[in-house]
């Protein structure tokens, strides 16, 4: 049992809350227990310069925490004038996880920008990110996809993302902030509805762990991002079916080669 | 009649919701129509250098869009590296709003964060920050005085803020986007509960205006002003009390001097 | 009768020198008793990308003070690396005002730079900005109309301002830096010369202020805003007739549409 | 067979260069294969605010490229005016990587300062930088240790990182730049001479990767660590003994407990 | 004859105009034909980090020239957010040849600030400037001299700097714009009254330049430097008498040792 | 004799590695006693805005010094996020000593990116960039020449710089730290082949300097500018021949006008 009733393999209670923002082309907010994000995608039809006229499209991640989502007051980023390392890596780390989901290509010279932000923090964070914010780019991309601005529709797989770690000595699964900050060991997990990973991040802040802790926790995520997943499939309704035929036909086609 | 129904002198629906954020000593979510922002007032025990060793408090305020509150995608300004001109505007406004009401030696040493940052933003994101953030900043004052940190409530008067403008001709309440976009003038008003003015900012923008439109615009402001301080007070409760009390005795004082 | 001996609504002793600088395209020293201001306008042959072949023009401010313009040594902005807020608010407003009156249509796609450097500082230097850089403005607009590289002349009206404020409970006109720092009201008041506002911006920086007061300040900013038109016209000279004319003919426009 | 020559689980040829600078505490030029990487310790007897007073040592690390030491010119990052993303992270990478493996509290009120500068790239450089800055770090604390400014040598674990990857469908180690850009999955592995992980950091760029792969690449990585390390004893000489026996007597106090 | 009918070793027009500006503790208005610069000295109760606590002051220099001091409008560095390399240079060059002739010592734990504003830049605004500041300097001390501040005047020489350069083919002195423009080699020369160096910085763009132009250089720019020192000598009056006592006493301390 | 056991006009031990780094297209390691840099030489195919369509090409030159290049840690000028004043004087000297030897229009529409990175600095380190890169950018025009990029080899003239000093009364060649450190007056210069003068830069920091130093310092800098350029000739070997014939062939044409 958990200081929070909770056992070492469960999620904290999340919501999604579908069309959060009226504007953005897709949004959520997604909560998991007190871990608060907005996640919205914005569809906009160029590119960054280094893609221009290769014909394939874009996803990029901006990441952001509102002053007082943290228990103290963290100052603004825009404030101190620069993104902090820690800022610039979860905003790689969402750009990747997304990207390697979807069809770049099928998605024409488009870019899509993932906004996510923390409007309270309670430990996972990013993942929480990621596993919203999938969502809001499934629907961004359906509303091109209904308007026929593209042909296929480009989202190749489901991709969720969870924290584990050693904390006192026991694998758990999804910290909340308490657990995390005296967690040996932290992970975080990102996955595919086929259970593949697309990202493991593990760091022994306090201490190096070994193989077996290493096994004992991808499973718990496993376990964690399925059950993720399935609540994605859930929020999205009648998208999903889109999403296994778009794989099922690449697949097909690259096994004719 | 307006396009969305309203008549000249009607305030947008208002919506309050108190103690949105789990950390902050004072938050609220203002909705005004469409616009939503949330307000949250951060204590911290220090001053800014200026004030080191004075005895006296400070309050300023930080205010922020999310990328997608707005129609188009607005670039996140801490990936710009710098503050715009138009949010600087803001956030000193909002300070000066929000210290004119405020008696800074009842605070001590303390400088109070407000956060204004706009979720949704339909028109008139500035006044209601100012309105929303006057509720956070009078929680967050309360804890320090139920706390017994400070002697006095240093709150001495309401103050909200409203935008007017002349819209086709027509001097018109609490401007939408789609008004402030086509109005020639546009006025944003702070007042106290004690129909004082606090700020008064007429632009015109597309063409001058004359002493009979602005009298016109400063009526407007003052009926919405006077409903938004009655929600103020509503969802204050009991600490409405304390509000006026502050202000008498510091009225006694001066006319005994 | 104030300290320095002027009179409620005495304006401070006003000098303005023409073509102080011998390359701009036009440019004036403006003196307000101790407040100098140079201010120069510099016409380029591009607009903003945000105009790029929409036929229009633009007008631009830039505000900077000497470092040794004040009483104590003000930190370069240079060297600071940025712009702080109240100099951002400054070029808002002078360039805005001075939109209000050009037609920027008849300019064509080009882009005037306007830049007031402050070289003293004894208050009121945004108001004077705005006063000297409407002659500039002016005189630069005229060489290119000299030249026929623009066929209409584009100056509407004239436009000043100035400032005033409530001191030791009296209002009065053209507060110098000393009245400034203990006014409990201050106001900046920018008019045509059809004794129309294009902005008034008024601060209850340490007590709200009445209805009674707002009007009581209006008037006064209006006398002194009809002197610096006075001057405004002897020193154009010539270019005044024009300046009359593409007035006139617009309306004579407007009135037959 | 690789295309250069390589086995599948081969390092390339590692070259290490002890005290390659004079001035610094400690210094090597680690080469593997034509990567070229100077990694130098330097200490200062202060700690970052968040540290002072509380008696306890911090090391930080920084990384950069000359620009030339890649095939096409890279801009310098002090032109730029900013550090990139990549950058922090590596550098957020290299100062946890040492931190895990020493004591910070032996070390007292002491920051290190890492420096990786890459003089020419091959791929692999941030691993590459964390195996020679351990060199650097036990150098430089052991000349602490040797004029007594510190009591216990602080080094608690040799630590080593190797890049592995799956480059066209096969599992391989210490990939350079060409098979780097061609892989399919991409994962660094840091890992102390006890074969445990202080940190994991899988990617999946092109394709997700199942557990099966990340099982082969893990044993890919531990035999490539350990050679590393065995190259890293070698380099140390004497102080490979203290190394050893830090860490024995805090596992003995730790089993005290 | 040059173009503007001065012979080859003729300075251009000098107007010194003490007391320029009303604040500073020394100030001039300089002008060299069409350049024309204010130099302003301010004295700050405190030294930089590197120089707390030795009993000793310093000067620091910052140079800047208005948006529309140049023929084409130049970009104010504010705006763009930093000081150019030439800008650095320039303050640098003024910085030490001021320190160069005072005693600093003799100023206590003080700054003085100086800035070198350029109004107009008709060539040769880095050279007015030290000449011009060098006079504001000696005023700045001055006042703290007479006010029994410090107890020694720290002034040791009078500093002045002139241009010389090679334009077409005959070495001339006090370049204009016009013949900066055309020349191939380019010097800028800075002296003290005793016919002494301080520094001396030729570059020949275009073209090398022999032994033998450079010793007809160093002979114009030592006749400029003179005939400016004779002025400086006029603008400081009685201050003058000060500059040799200070001078005298420290060689006849050298002397004794 | 000097305290490292030279004579005064001795330069210190010069060693040039050639092709030290294997992507450039032209790169040196230079060390001077212990000073040492990398000097690399990287050519783009367009030139700066100021020079499109112009058909001429461009140098321009970069300078960084490894943090612990010096006796103390040298913060990182990409962590400070801006390049200091210092660094700046050195690019635009390194800039422009190389293109007063380069016949840029025989360049075409290209830019040469010159680095000097000091991996260790014992003075002199501006000088043995300028002596190094010289190599550097001539291996990489070579480059453009023998593959038939450009028709003409561009390099007019040899260049090479040393500095040169005052030293406790004795004018002294080639200053290591120490000696700089107590350097009265301290001089680089910048010479041809041809015994020009390219650029002189003398500084009498603590003292002024008379012509006499002026004149012996001339001379030591002569004698060890003509022994740098000596090892410049042997480090490129048969490349010398096209250096002399360009330059003859330049004067030939201008001899013909």
């Amino acid at each position: 049992m958990r200081f929070d009733g909770r056992r070492e393999n469960e999620l904290r209670k999340v919501t999604i809350t579908k069309d959060y923002l009226a504007y953005a082309e897709g949004s959520v907010l997604i909560e998991m227990g007190n871990t608060k994000v907005i996640c919205s995608a914005s569809i906009e039809d160029r590119v960054p310069p280094f893609l221009k006229g290769k014909g394939t499209g874009w996803i990029t991640a901006e990441y952001g925490m509102l002053p007082r989502s943290t228990q103290t007051r963290k100052i603004r980023e825009s404030s101190r004038g620069k993104v902090d390392g820690r800022t610039q890596e979860i905003q790689r780390l969402i750009g990747r996880a997304l990207r390697s989901v979807i069809n770049l290509e099928d998605l024409g010279e488009r870019t899509v920008w993932i906004d996510c932000d923390v409007i309270q923090a309670d430990g996972g964070t990013r993942t929480a990110s990621i596993t919203g914010a999938f969502i809001a780019l499934a629907q961004g991309l359906y509303k091109l996809y209904e308007s026929k601005q593209i042909k296929s529709f480009p989202v190749k797989n489901y991709v969720a993302a969870i924290s584990v770690g050693v904390v006192e000595g026991t694998p758990v699964l999804d910290l909340c902030y308490e657990e995390d900050s005296k967690a040996k060991v932290d992970m975080n997990v990102i996955m595919t509805d086929q259970k593949e990973f697309v990202e493991v991040q593990g760091t022994g802040e306090e201490a190096p762990f070994s193989r077996q802790e290493l096994n004992k926790l991808l499973e718990l995520a496993e376990k964690g991002n399925m059950e993720l997943i399935k609540m994605q499939k859930e929020a999205l309704g009648a998208i999903d079916e889109l999403i296994g035929k778009a794989n099922e036909e690449e697949i097909g086609e690259e096994s004719n080669e």
